[in-house]
């Protein structure tokens, strides 16, 4: 595949780190048909992927349709910078922290990424074909990276069963501290707060039932990755602990005054909201085509795409469809058919000019 | 059954209260061959019980050998205190917060309890005959309970599959504040802080990993018990989220500073604690009998089973044997033979005379 084709049915991929992420990348896309070939700076790994069939051959194939680097944080801007040089495939990677990779390595054949999939667990080992199914594969577009590197990238990740959700590289880094680095790093302080009561300690351990067990589970993987990611996403992490420790101290305040209004609207909203995460992809959507003329310039349908996220618009299929004159195109997009219509009037209240078909079910 | 004998195979008991934990003691004394009847205010629930097989007849036996009193807090202590008046059975509850309830009931016949199982769901339709397997089920004997009182409570515990764990009622209170009701608390902070970035509400759910939905997932339970729960709980709770609020602000000065050491000090610690959280009791571990000579006073037993919890010792099987003669009696223990002498040693430097025998595996 070359820039500017789609991605054909069976493609080429090189990895670069057959940990759990990398050779679960393998693992999926050599189910869908891809020529795999993995790297790793540890031998023993790249053997071990070989023998897993996590890749077909050990190596660089710089002729890869994609490239994913899938190593530790530090190793992320370099390995990328240097696919980018030495092939003229796509590039991305899966690092759990965006911003200051993808302000390093800004690329029209870039995209970063960061599969939301099996964090807790490391190694070639626990590597899984379906890892990604189901599961939210972020996209952080920056502002030079074009739209068929977007694309392609994008119907790679599809090809794994994820879902792609498309966000600037600052909101990733706000939003994932949210909802893991500050979770992670609050498990562990739980979890130590039990093991500091030394005196009680073997009680308290037997006192852990199932919801304590739950909450502090994440804490039994590696610190590893916690060390890079703690320094790459410092500022937003330590603002969401700041809130959290503000939040917390509210909720003290709500109990040692007896504030029963208080605290069941509290844990209300948080049963609601708790109850309301979503599982899944639903089945049986009602689906909408959406036709949108676009300029082709970098990074249009990565806009888009991001505007979509924004309104809470999921982007099942997506597909560039190029005029064979000037420099126009088409993007086209399956959504949900009920949300067709506000991704029609946001996209018109930008300037451009969709249309909208209904499909059947 | 009557004070003083042993507990029958098969005795009769009194549920107040047919919930989640009252269905599943039903349930669970019935498939041992109990007699079970039960009472709860709702009446549609108690026939519901009565139709799942949780009780054999609705109504009140005040010749029951044991009650269990499982309502909601608030009606603990006067039914607790209604079933000493009125029977001469035993009687414990299942309170999530033992000493204000102790304080109140104190009695010779009244033993506190509290089952470290179930807590996420609530309502009969949940309850299960083996909800209580392999689950610690903590006794909080007072002052004035009787060795038989405590004996009784708990070999009818033994008889749900549970492991009973001895302790003052204020160590349980602040332990459960560490590793149950600030982690509920924390939990429901965690959904919110996520649940409240509006704008990014939809994307930030679909962010969420599993990591993130472990943690939270007590947060879907019902709120109610935890107003009752905060209440009675509320100085131990206020302590504990001071000192996560602390151990926060200490993470967060550590991530500020870019500090790897500290970090990775901090969550290796919490990874060692977590891996080690025990997950049941062994099945092959070889075994010894203490036999302890002891006055027949209120209390003694209850005070060597919290002196065993205390040094770490696991009682598997206790039984009080008394003397025809006189007011002494001995009490009979099974624990892990590795550990007989060190339980051994504790009794004899509080000036009991006890004697070991090991028992082959």
């Amino acid at each position: 595949m070359g820039l500017g084709a789609p991605v054909a049915d069976a493609g080429s991929v090189q990895i670069q780190g057959l940990g759990l992420i990398g050779g679960s990348i393998g693992l999926s896309l050599r189910a869908a048909g891809w020529w795999v070939t993995g790297w790793d700076i540890d031998e023993l790994r790249a053997r071990q992927a070989l023998r897993l069939g996590a890749v077909n051959e050990i190596g660089q194939n710089r002729h890869a349709d994609v490239t994913f680097v899938a190593t530790p944080a530090a190793a992320i801007s370099r390995l990328a910078q240097e696919a980018l040089a030495e092939g003229n495939g796509v590039v991305s990677d899966v690092g759990s922290v965006k911003g200051p990779i993808c302000a390093a390595v800004e690329h029209p054949r870039f995209v970063g990424g960061h599969p939301m999939a099996g964090s807790e667990q490391v190694g070639i080992a626990g590597a899984r074909a379906d890892m990604f199914g189901g599961a939210v594969w972020v996209l952080t577009p920056g502002e030079t990276t074009l739209d068929e590197t977007y694309a392609a990238v994008r119907a790679t990740v599809a090809e794994m069963g994820a879902e792609a959700v498309t966000m600037p590289p600052d909101l990733h880094d706000t939003l994932v501290s949210v909802v893991s680095h500050v979770p992670h790093l609050t498990a562990a302080t739980l979890m130590r707060l039990a093991d500091e009561r030394t005196a009680e300690r073997t009680v308290l351990q037997r006192l852990a039932a199932g919801g304590f067990r739950d909450m502090t589970r994440v804490a039994a993987g590696s610190s590893d990755i916690w060390l890079d990611i703690c320094d790459a996403n410092r500022l937003a992490i330590c603002a969401s602990l700041d809130r959290l420790i503000e939040a917390l101290g509210d909720v003290r305040e709500v109990v040692r005054r007896g504030d029963r209004d208080a605290l069941q609207l509290h844990l209300e909203q948080a049963r609601v909201a708790r109850v309301n995460l979503p599982s899944g992809i639903p089945s049986d959507v009602e689906l909408a085509v959406l036709r949108v003329p676009v300029r082709d310039r970098p990074g249009e349908v990565a806009r888009i795409a991001t505007l979509a996220t924004d309104i809470d618009v999921n982007i099942y299929d997506l597909e560039i469809a190029h005029s064979t004159e000037g420099d126009r195109g088409v993007l086209i997009m399956v959504v949900a058919a009920e949300l067709a219509e506000r991704l029609r009037s946001a996209l018109a209240a930008d300037g451009y000019h969709p249309s909208v078909r209904h499909l059947g079910i």
